[in-house]
């Protein structure tokens, strides 16, 4: 195993009805709150209410940053900023999926921030040198963002999207309460469930499968649960077995965990972000199910058969003695899988136009550091360019 | 999966020469260390000269407590206690397996009771409530107290033995480096394999196998790979991947994450207990490998053998379709595991005499609670002497 840092402090509270913590949660923290959503989620599942509820009780004095966009902009979070300066707000509370949570933590550190404008220390981390304690109440199972201290924050007026990575932003607590995504749309839950898979075989999916054999195991057996019960909750979405499983699955697939002792790729997410990036009607976990595949074809050579042979027999129970054989049967399941959740299979069918492929595989190169992608198969522009070709 | 809270907040430093990050904790702790360990380990392995090298170059002031015993006793924390309040210590590094890593727990929160003896703290957690920071360098794959926030602790006046567990004690950080344990005997690297697996065991073989997916198959994919593992670490001491991956099992194996959604069983472990309480002698693992096979023996019936054969089926690639059939063959294979290691395989043959089976049975059933052992299968005072019998 190679060697690694690992780091996960969020506290996870787990189960139905567990929205009951936040009262030990404002003891600790306090009772000037900033409530960071996304509209609609806390009102379908009845979170807000419950949370109005516990407030009152604990008489909590609020405010809220309660229009946060699907990528959350810069805007909101120094709109949560300074409400937070204002007021002097103790702690915040995200409620949502990636984009509240994100957002919440931006704000966090805004908070704290000296400057005007957040965008400043997003550019430069060093100028994040606090922030407030930030808590949440997960609604989705796809990101990881409940427990990780990610925090990915657009820019309208430049254009850009930059990640912002602080150990002050892991979250303090975590209630995840698997009743809060019964709601959660079927094509929610396809993209979800295929996101968490993707996250796991990226890092899965290299030359250290062999040598960093514990995490790698647990890898397989983690997506043979989101095999299995992906498939449940999408067509029977009340089903709390299946539900619970996934809200734990989230988390475990993106924490870090599982990439323990490996080297760290960024395989097949930077080559989507550049599709939904540049078209974003294009929904991430559908770019993923396009091209996760078409990765592990490209990727696939006597050299690297191996690793995907073990995908083969020890996820999808493929039998067989050739490698190069299992690796393709593998490579089809997954295929037959995100397809079985009628998700669309090729960049045209989402509304990608051909002559932009070459654009996005610059960007792809870009993103990744100028020279290539790495993981099971260095990759430089002409070959993500290819992937692009085979995947349209 | 049920609900469940679950936290590990300590930072794992994990791989070759990583405990050069001693010079970060430093500076985040402060430069007035205690160091907690068990006389051998640290000279044989060199890590004693590492440590004064570092804390020669920072300026470190730092006192000892050198001489903890295999199950530390409370005398051990009272001095290193005293220590620290005499010299207003800022922090405590352990080191060694779980006997040093768990004094030095106790000692954080004993350098912060006002009381003379920490017994009482002991004996009422609602004393503890201030420690010092703790951090730890692990020497053995075994005990997961390197991650974990309990302390056990004996009183050799009373003949008791306790735990001590509370947030305040989860260590700050673990400096994991596998070539810490290349010198582990083989005995010992055989009882820790078998430790590791039967905590998992212990956990994994209930009914909700079936509901909590997500971390079942995470618990075999960690039982696959300890079973590949261990045997390899016994042959070839200086086996890096092996080294490797079982130190980053121990911590995953007993830290709860595979626990997590499923109701928190003890059973073989205090069985065992009874048994190494009584007669020390007998090492803890040697015990566990002789009591697991036979608990599982008790606890397969018709009702309880689809539990068994998944574990059969996932772990030990058994095929069948009889839950019975492959329940069986799990237990043998299991068993043959264990004997491969050369550990003994019956309570006679470690020098338990047939006289005190019934008085350890009665030990057994007082420390579950009075009742009965909960689990696979719901064991009274007379199951639990039944084991020991067959086992006998």
């Amino acid at each position: 195993m190679k060697a690694f840092n690992y780091l996960i402090p969020t506290q996870i509270i787990f189960g139905e009805g567990k929205i009951s913590a936040l009262h030990d949660q404002i003891a600790k923290y306090g009772k000037k709150v900033l409530l960071v959503y996304s509209g609609d989620v806390v009102k379908i599942t009845g979170i807000y209410d419950q949370i109005m509820e516990i407030f009152k009780e604990e008489g909590v004095s609020f405010w809220e940053v309660g229009d946060v966009a699907p990528n959350p902009r810069v805007d909101s979070v120094n709109k949560g900023g300074a409400l937070c300066k204002e007021h002097d707000i103790d702690w915040i509370l995200g409620i949502g999926g990636g984009s509240a949570i994100d957002c919440s933590k931006a704000i966090a550190a805004a908070a704290k921030y000296e400057g005007d404008d957040a965008w400043d220390m997003v550019m430069d981390i060093s100028l994040l040198k606090d922030a407030l304690p930030i808590g949440n109440i997960s609604t989705v199972a796809a990101t990881g963002s409940e427990i990780d201290p990610i925090s990915g924050i657009n820019n309208d007026a430049t254009n850009e999207k930059k990640g912002l990575v602080h150990p002050l932003l892991y979250p303090k607590f975590s209630i995840q309460d698997p009743l809060y995504t019964f709601t959660v749309p079927k094509f929610q839950t396809a993209v979800g469930t295929i996101d968490m898979m993707c996250h796991i075989l990226e890092n899965y999916l290299t030359m250290d499968i062999t040598e960093a054999v514990a995490p790698t195991y647990m890898a397989e057996g983690l997506l043979k649960a989101i095999i299995e019960m992906g498939p449940v909750a999408y067509n029977d979405p009340k089903n709390y077995k299946a539900r619970s499983n996934l809200m734990w699955a989230a988390g475990q697939a993106m924490c870090g965990l599982l990439e323990v002792g490996k080297v760290r790729t960024r395989t097949v997410h930077p080559i989507e972000h550049a599709v939904s990036g540049m078209y974003p009607s294009v929904v991430h976990g559908e770019g993923l199910a396009i091209l996760m595949p078409r990765y592990m074809e490209y990727a696939l050579s006597p050299e690297t058969a191996h690793v995907l042979a073990q995908y083969g027999r020890n996820v999808w129970g493929v039998e067989g003695e050739d490698n190069m054989e299992v690796a393709k049967a593998a490579i089809e399941k997954t295929k037959e899988f995100f397809a079985s959740f009628g998700v669309r299979t090729r960049l045209r069918d989402v509304g990608v136009p051909e002559e932009s492929l070459p654009e996005m595989a610059k960007i792809v190169i870009k993103d990744v550091g100028g020279v290539s992608v790495k993981g099971l198969h260095e990759m430089f522009e002409e070959d993500v360019l290819k992937l692009y070709q085979m995947a349209w």
